[in-house]
């Protein structure tokens, strides 16, 4: 498979050529893995305007560097930033993170560039990371398989008695048996009263019978994170839950139906909220609709931002409505999906009948 | 068991009196944990010259941080660095964590805190976070024994043919099954001769037959980090093992006996390098001799730092040396330990003997 990086770093180049930047020095370790597939701790990378590229890491990492970026030229220094201050070749401004570079570093910064003009970079590059290419939509796809395989498996053996905790365990041991390199964010397990905390770390205590048993869970594949949310009943589901997943359901599917390419953000989240107004139970959704989802867990666009954003074309996104009421429970369905000029691709393809379990 | 959070303040308001500051802004999260309680993934705090503080959380955290941080004033508010810079009662300086904050906060606090000179706090939480309190030493230990009771049980089972991902995992399985709320780092087992990759990733090699078998491993406890290696044979010790795992383990142990309270870090970091000298294999040792550890699992003092510093009591380590030869094998021993006026109290109790196992 060829990689990527050569041409996310011409995209960022066209950026600077746009703003008259000469180059971007990139510090966050993410935005750096974008542009290089360097994975390790310590690392910066130096963008041109031509697209040519200098990364810079210490001594620890040389070797990993040569294999994981082997089209950058690799500069070995401790120094991150003073290394990548030398040779820049008669440039007036650079751009920085500044959003992520610390008032000390970028101290530094401006003593290594004497002469040279910083300015702020912006999220330029988190930016380029709201469409995902093919390297990235595998990744994903990889990532979410592995999820609900691992909730199949899970759902098919006994839950009633179990630990939220045991349950969580065992979750995440079948997603590392199946490939994931991480687990993507520290798994969601509640039960009964605890479904109705939207995060809620898994405890002691046994899942009892008839009660809600809401799971929130991924794997990361390649640095590409799965998030995923069902809720079921464990034995015999009452009127009152169905009515809350059905509600849920219900907003749940029109708010994956209304994500495609060009549509505002918050006409997304003005629909699903309105699902849940018509049936009554608006006040009960107390978090955002969902977020973007990549090389981090929450990544841009964020669904229920003020600001009205148009959905763009291979995004990847969570839908997560929810329903929680404080000391009897809650119910929260969530897809990854990827915008398309038609319906999304549902990266997360598992029921969301409600399930009643032994 | 009462809190130190108060203590804890109160050092830092000592502080904050000899350099003339009226206030701290405390802005690393880690940092905020220590001097709150706080657990959650947003929020700051103010310790005034009086040792009074101010704590500032967004909605999602409001009930947490009333339970987690009882004892200090929480406000909720989005904007944490607005909401910090109100009612500062005629301050004319005020510390904040240059080397944390981003450049941009850093804009926006300049602006929030109008007529205030903000200076650099620098890593005053983090200097008193070198010497642990009983509350965090408790924990150290409990980290410490959780890690070395699934070590055991790891090593009482099979291990050949099995590979190394399998052997971290169920290492991790069995952490957290003891209690563990997390684990404190990517688990390394390293087997034949990845061994000698000194921060090796589990692959799906399966150990061979009368190969070392590295495992550098920790639970984490109530935030705080444990970090133990110890380095087997699976089968028959061949002499070179022998002479290796012989003189690491000659080494750690000049290096366990040499941490004392008062003592300077470069002289046992000199110390340790010497012994490997005297065996010829100082060369194959490329990576720092050990770390202080606690809320981080790297963290303040750096023992192969060119800065002398005295060691001083309370204060958590590793010692962690090693020999490591490309394409043939490496031998690591790393203990946690706690300095004292005398012996150091050794909070990974294991067997440093040349295990030969199945």
């Amino acid at each position: 498979m060829p990689s990527e990086h050569v041409a996310r770093r011409e995209r960022l180049a066209g950026i600077l050529r746009e703003r008259g930047l000469a180059a971007a020095v990139v510090t966050d370790l993410v935005n750096v893995r974008y542009l290089t597939g360097f994975t390790g701790s310590n690392g910066a990378v130096r963008v041109c305007e031509d697209g040519s590229a200098v990364f810079v890491t210490d001594g620890r990492y040389g070797n990993q560097a040569a294999e994981e970026a082997p089209d950058v030229e690799i500069v070995v220094n401790r120094d991150l930033i003073g290394a990548l201050a030398s040779d820049t070749g008669g440039a007036l401004r650079v751009g920085v993170e500044t959003h992520v570079l610390t008032v000390d570093d970028y101290d530094r910064a401006r003593k290594a560039f004497e002469g040279i003009d910083l300015v702020p970079l912006g999220s330029a590059v988190e930016q380029l990371r709201v469409v995902k290419d093919d390297e990235e939509l595998d990744a994903l796809r990889r990532a979410c398989d592995i999820s609900v395989q691992a909730l199949d498996e899970l759902l098919a053996g006994p839950l009633l008695g179990r630990t939220e905790r045991e349950i969580a365990r065992d979750l995440e041991w079948t997603m590392y048996a199946k490939g994931a390199e991480a687990i993507a964010f520290e798994t969601i397990v509640a039960s009964g009263p605890n479904s109705a905390i939207p995060h809620h770390d898994p405890t002691d205590r046994p899942v009892g019978r008839d009660e809600l048993l809401k799971i929130d869970f991924g794997a990361r594949v390649d640095g590409y994170h799965a998030d995923c949310t069902r809720t079921v009943v464990v034995g015999k589901a009452d009127a009152w839950q169905r009515e809350v997943h059905e509600v849920v359901r219900a907003a749940q599917q029109a708010g994956v139906d209304a994500c495609r390419e060009g549509v505002l953000d918050t006409d997304v989240d003005a629909l699903v909220r309105q699902v849940l107004a018509d049936a009554g139970w608006l006040e009960a959704f107390t978090t955002g609709l969902g977020h973007g989802v990549g090389l981090r867990i929450h990544e841009d666009p964020f669904l229920s931002s003020p600001a009205p954003a148009r959905l763009e074309r291979r995004t990847a996104l969570t839908m997560e409505p929810g329903i929680y009421v404080a000391g009897r429970g809650g119910v929260r369905i969530e897809d990854t999906l990827v915008v398309t000029d038609g319906a999304p691709e549902l990266l997360t393809v598992a029921t969301k009948d409600l399930l009643e379990l032994a």
